[in-house]
């Protein structure tokens, strides 16, 4: 039997790895996905890895349907949750557009820990009451749209998970969010730049919004801004960070 | 050594459980949490399960910061990720509000799938764009805000999911934001009713906002409304339900 799995690796740690994603990797002829992804998955007999560059989504889901489709067991693969600004979305929007023998296929999306969850959870809980989750690069939306959604956002009091903040072709866009967030909230207002969680070189950095600049971002950093409602409790090491429940 | 860890279980199947999780529970004395929760975890020698109520969050979490203090290895269970509407935010509120000696325990959240990945996944990724996330119930914060933030949500067209949209005890809530969405939104949007995905139980109904009725919610049920943008392709089975991943 032939199928399709779109599936999360999570943030970087193999003990984030949920055991349904792992079986799915082990039953595999063949595994998709962006090249640093694809190398997280270790070679074996019978697995071939399809390793392919980060602007190319389309054409790769693309070839992972026409592999399930000539009888292939087919991974593609996410970092993080495949449903979250990852290869879900990119594999639907090749299926719609594709043959109609791509529809008949047994596709299913395995999810993954997060970006977000995982940096949440590394810093105490932010998101522990409602939020939002925005996706900073302006390569596939108007910079005018992130914006609004910036400010309607700040005025419904969400904490704030952003994903792709910067990167070194777009290197100004964190810095206008900083803006954007100084203009809507008082510069006491919780940030948090958590970047590559669960790896060897994870950091995590908790500042006021007022002190936050746009270089402690790059494209491994999920930044976390806190609601109104966001509190720091202060201890021997690192502060816990977390939203309450309620609100009054 | 003794230690305080917070881990999400995941929306209900094992195959969802993360292996750090899975680690943390084989090396604890003591579990923690909600009842039906806590019964997830099977019972061996050597492992002390508490379960306690639906509404005593905050008591439970100073009993298993108690705990810790006392030399314990404790797990505070939680249903899909601990910091989404879930005990770590319940924790850390005891904990400011607590014993000093508490602040200095070895405390780590250990993030799971949490119920709104998981019900993406299942019917495609609605969530594959811009999101927020809110909970729905007024228990801990006044109708006013909850309705003030869909308006302000639909306004930015951001994707939505809904926790705890309905219970016995909240029987107008889910039909007064019904409402609210109804005067935002067109008719045709689209809305997912996902309950209580990956156990036996499982359902998932996709419908158009127009169509939807308060009994197609409970506790049981996450529901995710799409964006503006988020599409149906339909096929021999369930149509699968995404929002691509860019607006022109």
């Amino acid at each position: 039997m032939s199928w399709l799995k779109i599936v999360g690796l999570g943030p970087g740690a193999d003990s984030m790895i949920t055991p349904e994603v792992t079986a799915a990797l082990d039953q595999a002829t063949d595994v998709v996905g962006y090249v640093p992804y694809v190398e997280r998955v270790a070679p074996r007999a019978g697995l071939t890895r399809h390793g392919s560059d980060n602007r190319e989504e389309i054409r790769r889901a693309e070839a992972a349907l026409e592999m399930a489709c000539d009888g292939r067991r087919v991974v593609v693969v996410s970092s993080g949750d495949p449903g979250v600004f990852a290869m879900a979305s990119a594999v639907f929007e090749a299926l719609e557009a594709g043959r109609p023998e791509w529809r008949e296929l047994d596709i299913q999306v395995l999810p993954g820990i997060s970006a977000m969850l995982a940096a949440s959870a590394r810093a105490g809980a932010p998101l522990g009451h409602d939020f939002c989750c925005i996706n900073l690069s302006d390569n596939l939306k108007p910079w005018a749209l992130i914006e609004k959604r910036l400010r309607l956002a700040a005025q419904a009091d969400f904490a704030m998970a952003f994903y792709n903040p910067r990167s070194k072709s777009r290197p100004v866009g964190f810095e206008r969010t900083l803006e954007v967030l100084i203009d809507e909230c008082e510069p006491e207002r919780v940030i948090i730049f958590a970047r590559a969680v669960s790896t060897p070189e994870e950091s995590i950095r908790v500042v006021a919004l007022g002190d936050a600049t746009p270089e402690m971002a790059d494209m491994r950093t999920l930044v976390i801004v806190g609601s109104k409602q966001t509190r720091l409790i202060e201890r021997s090491g690192a502060p816990l960070v977390y939203t309450p429940r309620s609100v009054a």
